[in-house]
């Protein structure tokens, strides 16, 4: 098993990062050439899937987001706590915390429009995201 | 590896069972240092995710469920079998059965406000669940 | 660890085939007793789930994804590309690419209404969809 930690900045609600370059390096540095690599992201308002990294899909997947659990919608989340980001909460329990990719010949075996990301469902900027990658 | 099953009885559609404390406890009892532990239900009735153990945000949670699959809304499953629970099965396979989560140190790397839970999506009372916890 | 890449021909989009047979045939090819399972579909416009395999379940998580990322909506993905298909790139990321799966006495430790999915979300027709199988 290797593990390595991933450190990411973001810049407030909907900020996605692509995180495919950063996982093949990790997996590079593995050298593991069959195996799987789990990414994990710590935290309850942010989450990881996949997807095709191009500003369209992305902006497309923020609005369906925003069907799910409208920003104008009344929280009891925020009614309780006034934190404001109920919706943040939902939509990452929603999308999960974490995904597992198989490694196969010492890359990801995943589609070339299909990359892993981060998204940041919390609404304050400037957040740190700790991403924890485990390739076995 | 190490496994363990646990099982939970569930109070009716919405039940939400904070499962930390029982997986930290399994991953203690493996005497795993780092690794992933995964946590996996049976059936297809019931989910898993990761959210913050808040009853504010898991009202908010439901009502998002609520959205997606409306309780008032005609399901093709319950004219077919009259269950009764078309909507759990929709929710259910949105959310997924299962969750993998780092192993660090012993415990597990998860952020303070994310708890791994058990979502009761079925609309009966007093359905025991089996949940799978996996330690490799 | 043993792998084997399941290939599947779809039927356009909301075609769901039951992938429980071939991943049971799999983990009995693998020998494995105890362990777990992976199922991963490579690109961004199909996705695994669990599910009971109903035709009336299937329909009715048709009509949620619909809600979701409705067929009538712009997406952006479409006015950059005119592939028409942004929809099924939001509802892939949401449903996730993978999931991973008990296995326990040599075979696969689910409901027994609660099938593997694979789930065509793409417009076209006759595609060819890979899916990775890694037991551990």
């Amino acid at each position: 098993m290797f593990r390595e930690e991933l450190i990411f900045e973001t810049h407030g609600e909907g900020d996605i990062i692509d995180l495919s370059p950063a996982v093949r390096d990790v997996v590079a540095r593995s050298g593991v050439w069959d195996g799987q690599v789990s990414v994990f992201v710590k935290g309850s308002t942010a989450a990881i899937t996949t997807i095709e990294f191009e500003p369209g899909v992305l902006a497309d997947l923020r609005r369906a987001l925003d069907v799910i659990a409208p920003k104008d919608a009344v929280y009891e989340h925020d009614r309780a706590w006034g934190d404001g980001n109920g919706r943040s909460h939902v939509r990452a329990a929603l999308l999960g915390p974490s995904v597992t990719i198989p490694v196969q010949e010492g890359t990801l075996f995943s589609g070339t429009w299909q990359q892993v990301v981060l998204i940041e469902l919390d609404i304050r900027s400037g957040r740190t995201r700790f991403v924890l990658c485990t390739v076995v």
